[in-house]
């Protein structure tokens, strides 16, 4: 059991998990509870999912992302220190040692501690890499110095590293921004988070955006003159750039609570339990990009560092130390995004994802519309739906096409979330009317070819 | 158990229910099986919902509104009868008896019989309901029977009795086509399927787009001249009019049915089990507007006449037609439809219906919108969630708000599918990404609000 009554929570992270937790607890336990909140960067509770539209220009600042500002925060009775790093842990004193704004350190005691540190954008261990002009994207830091380098250097050629959701989205935000985009992907497609035909297809559509999308191809190492890049070295030549974005992943951020003992998973996160309590410790809790999550398809552990996430699990942590019951159930790996107008969603199991889990699955793929084929405002889409053979189990959906088509995935992420059956889903009562969907809506038609293909 | 193997099929109605599971049956048993076909008009299979849309000419034909034509069913092998009437059914003889297109009345021995009569609009039992110019909205007849009166008698104004689904989007037809339109609802709110104070925000929206709404407004009778409806007369005067639409709902189209002795339901549809057979019969089944269906939540009979019900219904049907094993497993009363640029969507019970049934409910609405709030094309959106108090069971949802709101209907009609309490809900893994949802979506929001109401 916890700490039945804890005096001092710390938390070290500003961001969505950190905030997420020092509110829920603090707006439980109220005066009962100090809360300090360590925070390296200068802003608080922001958007980092927003940065590739700021960067684009549809956010015009990055006020514009920040949900609640560490003023707003202290308001409400957060002890929160900005431009402070936490740089060591204590797990046996209670104790997190932390390097302020004007560099003195300070030993701060916790009763609970919660981690919500983060991820870092994976940088290759190459020739090059941390030369000026490439730039990883993870906080609002990040972000201001892509702008910075837009205004300052005026670029007129960006290379995209990796092909992900960052990485598409950057594209985008580059293309937006007058620059000629070159994206470069080690795959044979980019979004390796869907089936390869599906990325072929959104190759397809971003190269009709004008983007030069480079698939199958290795950067090998990055070319300098004094300091800063000027071309990216691949598997098939040099690419001249003014600019790199790399958009190869990220890895939880753990440095801390690694050097302090807690063990990581196989997947380089922290392990929780469904509280958020870190590592079977009472007095440590963990959300966010630095955690694992449980994938209750694969009923495995996996690793989905979004921001939807981490506020839902900084929030049950917050609330599990403030003495509530409140469980974090998993994901299901849902996952939206767009590029220019193309929009892209998955939840669940991809095809290649069912087959390296070892699971015996067919899987059927509808072209439809958005809408009553008839209605004039009718988008192309695109749907594929992989279910299981032993149980007729739904595993997961793929989406591409254009306006409306993405948020179909939330009805198949609430199939998966209840395990439904492509059958079941089939009947279920989705809503009808011909300006929002075809009479047997886009998820039944594809339910339905599941269904036929099992039989 | 049913027929083995019927060698004839007979389906009354050539709309969705009927095709389809004229459709079904035959795609399943093909030359094993002769299925006729009886339709009273000339369309078979074809979107009634469209209608509304057909006359406000955002659709430019009845074609587009036909899925599928007779003539495309009969290359199909159903021997698809236009303009014929069903006028008798002997059980046990097991023969319909039919009027032909040239007034001949012939007798069709059936195997297995399927009603798909669907529904006919109520008319108020006032004097001069039938004039000309007063108009149901139910089968494309009546639709082109709008639009021929628009075309030959350039009325300038119109009054929409009733604010339901059809009586909003006929008002919205109306305003499109340069109609001056009164709309006149008996209840204090239009949209009384929503809460009162959702029906409310809805009336004054429509204001805004130049419908005169008036509320808790009887109509007395019509006031004709030539036989042509001049002012529709009511409970606070007469409103002078070229054109009068009934939007005061339907009812279902059992007369034949009922002659011949199936019983029918307390809300007067024909009741059936899960695999659309008829009053216990083995022979006789029955889908669509003409039935009533099993409601989940409220676990009791309802009467919710939609094509997404005719069409999955109908689909049961034909498929246990044909022996195979088919359920249609109920509905949740999802429903959606726009006025101008108001969506409006509901599913599972509102308040008033939670109290209605006895349920100790709690409701909560939040202001939210559509989007995260800083994406430039973010739209309003108002989520009122329904919570029963005992085991803290999701009951229904309402929205309105402007695009991208209404769909957001189908996580919560999964959510109530699956008989999720608010709870878990909270912690479902939906979409994010800022141009399509709010951090936490907006239905977890709700639910958040629900949660807070209950505790």
């Amino acid at each position: 059991m916890q700490v039945s009554s804890p005096q001092r929570l710390v938390v070290i992270g500003g961001d969505a998990a950190g905030m997420s937790a020092a509110s829920a607890a603090k707006q439980t336990l109220g005066d009962a509870l100090d809360v300090i909140v360590l925070e390296r960067g200068r802003w608080t509770s922001y958007s980092a999912c927003g940065i590739p539209y700021w960067v684009a220009g549809d956010v015009p600042s990055a006020d514009a992302l920040v949900a609640r500002s560490p003023q707003e925060h202290r308001r409400r009775g957060i002890d929160v220190r900005v431009r402070t790093e936490a740089t060591g842990i204590d797990l046996d004193a209670g104790r997190i040692e932390a390097r302020g704004p004007r560099g003195g350190t300070s030993r701060i005691p916790y009763d609970v501690l919660m981690l919500g540190t983060g991820a870092v954008p994976i940088r290759p261990d190459l020739p090059g890499a941390v030369a000026e002009g490439i730039f990883g994207v993870q906080t609002l830091e990040h972000g201001a110095a892509v702008l910075e380098t837009l205004q300052t250097h005026q670029p007129r050629r960006a290379v995209v590293v990796g092909g992900g959701y960052i990485g598409v989205e950057m594209a985008e935000a580059c293309v937006r921004r007058g620059l000629r985009v070159t994206l470069v992907d080690q795959a044979e497609q980019p979004m390796g988070t869907l089936d390869p035909e599906l990325g072929a297809r959104i190759a397809v559509a971003m190269e009709g955006m004008g983007i030069d999308v480079r698939t199958g191809v290795e950067v090998t190492g990055f070319d300098c003159a004094a300091g800063r890049v000027r071309a990216v070295a691949t598997s098939e030549g040099a690419i001249e750039t003014d600019l790199v974005v790399l958009g190869i992943g990220v890895r939880p951020e753990v440095r801390l609570a690694a050097d302090a003992g807690l063990r990581l998973g196989r997947l380089g996160g922290l392990r929780t339990d469904a509280s958020m309590r870190c590592d079977g410790r009472d007095e440590v809790y963990a959300a966010g990009d630095c955690v694992e999550s449980w994938d209750r398809i694969r009923e495995d552990w996996t690793y989905v560092p979004l921001g939807t996430h981490a506020n839902k699990q900084g929030r049950v942590a917050g609330l599990s130390i403030a003495g509530q019951r409140a469980r974090f159930p998993g994901v299901v790996a849902t996952g939206v995004t767009k590029v220019c107008n193309l929009e892209i969603a998955r939840a669940g199991l991809t095809e290649r994802d069912a087959a390296a889990a070892g699971m015996d699955a067919v899987a059927a793929t509808i072209e439809t519309t958005t809408t009553a084929g008839y209605w004039p405002t009718s988008e192309p889409m695109v749907l594929k739906m992989v279910a299981r053979r032993s149980d007729r189990r739904m595993l997961g959906a793929q989406i591409i096409g254009h306006q409306g088509a993405a948020i179909r995935i939330d009805t198949c992420a609430m199939a998966l979330w209840s395990a439904l059956t492509v059958d079941e889903l089939v009947y279920t009562d989705l809503a009808y009317a011909p300006p929002f969907s075809s009479v047997w809506d886009p998820v039944q038609v594809a339910a339905r070819a599941a269904v036929s293909a099992l039989d």
